[in-house]
């Protein structure tokens, strides 16, 4: 056979033209999204006002595996897809081990990230329903970015609420997204009811996503012609980055790759569950096992330290309630926390997984997040984002546990994106002011006491 | 034939095993390097105590059309290359124009631009000749982050000049060189007898190319292990990044695309040389014609409106005199001007081609090149540099002509990075503050008064 070369690319025909819908494939299912009022799982109607409708019914289709990716999607995905797999050839000589590393690189875009596999297709159907725009909220910004570059090629307008201390500490960010002609609103902000109301009961505040996300869906559901739009959590989210898993799938397969462990950072759970979609799939259908790690912060330890319960999705309490790994909808991860995967919980279908024992967790402290990141770097050339690195991290421990036993594992981890938004973590980091943060009990029992009582 | 893909991808093995030395094909040979106090060309042995032997050798062969390149810098390279051809269907698309349009995009690696294939080339044979580090300068930044990528991986050490401006509006190139273990110094600084000598004189400067370029020579011969290495200007340089033009020719041979017309942006001339390599070859060669197009900046203007001439490559002036097309070694850009392409002068064998009237050249002003970066990013999805945005000015202007006359033209340019750390431009140009400057007739003359006499 072939050396396995540094970078597997797909042809371009090779891009998936269908997107694969995991829940098909669990007995399981995940629990549905409910009202917050009548505790009545919600409808297509319920949900119309604030999605739109394809989206819909893509959020509420547990039944199809396969559904086609529109050709202006196919089209868009070109000018970025296939993103490579890497083998970590460097990496592997530097750490000394038997281990085979792949990683699936998704950072060759602007966004500088995945998100925007999900970005462009929000952006399309909104465009589809002839709807004039859509809202959104940002955290680190990397979902605001790519949402930004989908509506401008779209033609959409692109409201995006930015978690405030984001804004201010990341003007860059903010400046890529008006560059896409973007809208960019500090929140929370005095342009909703539920943000000024932030704002009188906590002047100084700094913003959360939940708050963000309340805004961005009031503004959506209160003017005509707009739709709230989301970059993880939802299922929808997660069928449009299974062409993640899907192309890393085939590329590996062209050589007859099998990976033991695959790897992947948590935080609402999107690139998480776009890269294990079809070895998931696999896995439920009982024709091959493997290893799934998700890696989550300390600071944030949605699946290891929280609560599988109905919780809100956002601090005004206006979305839906949903069964899912939480801390609790008003848990604030600490302001020492660089980067994202700073949600309260974790997508629904992913939460079930987990529930169900098929998926492993482990949570990481952000400094050894970002010694493996720097490490990472110098060794491989990509400065990794902070939330890529907490899967470079759990691959590297993984793959020194293999030069202890000698295994010659296979892993591969999602790599989601580049850093270069996130130098002020690095500059604390070489400068040693980055501190970790673990919530103690109390702090997560509280949080998680105002969880809704739901039968 | 199959329909041309957006992205052309040449396979791994397909990367260059040579370089190609484009001075092998010229009957007017670049002039030597000239010393700057005998008025003698320079020998090996004068230019050992600066630069790498091999680099020496380099610099100075004007006669082996293609020199190997160790499997070491190959491996190096697979880690990002090859890079992608992209047809821009869709800017074709919006432009409305008849004109196919390719360009050879290099930003898909950390260092953000076409300048680690010259700097991993310059580490490894550093490291080869036994020595401890390296110094150099950087600008806009590119090349320092390209370096300290190139010299981690062979675990040199790294002395970064930083022009003390860019050194203050970027500190995050800053802290990407340290990610990967450099030293940065703001140039003028103390650590130099020059940097001592111009901060004395000039207290508040915000330095110079030239003047980070003297305190980097003065570093590199003084201390024992050390040599110098510079990211463009030098023929070496131009050697290294030919890989750029070979791959671009090899894969449009591949579907035997010929272009008629080759856009590159030139400051020192290291991406437009390394682009037009093989394509200048065969029309030195009389086997294929190309228009070829430099786009300059009109705030730095050395094609377009210098001198051709023997001058100094430094403020300090104690590098080799070097015959190029010039604006006066004490040429100062405005400070209005956003990005890179701000060196006084321009490599030696582009010079003598543009004499010889083989390469066309064109001045831009900035507020249209971010006009065209900013069109560029909503329809391609790339943010491009301001550098590489002078390109695409050129390319977009070009293509538009074709709509007018309905010409079929194919125009390949170098899309030579990203725009990640260049966002202060284009928020100045959000907010309306991006001045355009064209230097005055008088300010060229008293610039270009100071040439040193030569014979």
């Amino acid at each position: 056979m072939d050396k396995i070369p540094y970078k597997i690319y797909l042809r371009e025909s090779e891009i998936p033209s269908k997107w694969y819908n995991l829940r098909a494939d669990m007995k399981n299912k995940p629990a549905p999204l409910m009202h917050p009022g009548t505790h009545q799982a919600m409808t297509k109607e319920d949900l119309m006002p604030v999605f739109c409708e394809e989206l819909v019914d893509q959020e509420l289709n547990v039944t199809d595996r396969f559904i086609d990716i529109p050709t202006e999607i196919q089209n868009f995905y070109k000018m970025y897809r296939p993103s490579p797999i890497v083998r970590a050839y460097c990496l592997e000589e530097k750490l000394g081990t038997p281990a085979k590393i792949y990683y699936k690189f998704e950072g060759n875009n602007t966004s500088g990230s995945h998100k925007l596999n999900s970005a462009i297709a929000q952006a399309y159907y909104a465009k589809k329903q002839g709807l004039k725009g859509v809202t959104t909220e940002t955290g680190a910004g990397q979902w605001g970015t790519a949402l930004s570059m989908a509506c401008s090629y779209f033609g959409l307008d692109c409201k995006v609420y930015m978690v405030k201390v984001s804004y201010e500490q990341k003007p860059f960010r903010r400046e890529v997204m008006k560059t896409y002609g973007s809208t960019v609103i500090p929140s929370p902000s005095n342009t909703t009811n539920i943000g000024r109301k932030i704002l009188e009961e906590f002047p100084g505040t700094g913003g959360s996503l939940g708050c963000a996300i309340s805004e961005a869906v009031e503004v959506a559901t209160s003017t005509p012609g707009y739709r709230y739009v989301l970059g993880s959590v939802l299922n929808q989210v997660l069928l449009h980055q299974s062409v993640i898993g899907l192309e890393a799938k085939a590329a590996l397969d062209k050589y007859n790759i099998v990976p033991d462990t695959i790897i992947g950072c948590a935080g609402g759970g999107s690139n998480l569950g776009g890269l294990i979609a079809p070895f998931m799939g696999q896995k439920l259908r009982g024709e091959q096992d493997y290893k799934i790690i998700a890696v989550e912060p300390a600071s944030c330890p949605s699946f290891t330290r929280g609560k599988y319960a109905y919780d809100f999705c956002d601090t005004g309490m206006v979305c839906p309630l949903c069964k899912m790994y939480t801390l609790g909808s008003n848990f604030m991860p600490s302001p020492n926390h660089a980067g994202g995967l700073r949600y309260h919980g974790m997508n629904p279908a992913l939460s079930q997984l987990y529930a169900d024992g098929l998926i492993d967790a482990v949570a990481v402290e952000q400094t050894d997040v970002f010694k493996a990141a720097e490490y990472f770097a110098r060794v491989e050339g990509i400065l990794p984002a902070p939330e890529s690195s907490h899967a470079i991290k759990v691959a590297i421990d993984e793959a020194l546990k293999c030069k202890e036993t000698g295994e010659e594992k296979t892993i591969l981890f999602g790599l989601t994106g580049t850093g270069y938004f996130d130098l002020v973590g690095y500059e604390k980091f070489h400068n040693g002011q980055l501190e970790d943060y673990i919530p103690t009990d109390e702090d997560l029992a509280k949080s998680l006491s105002k969880l809704p009582k739901v039968e």
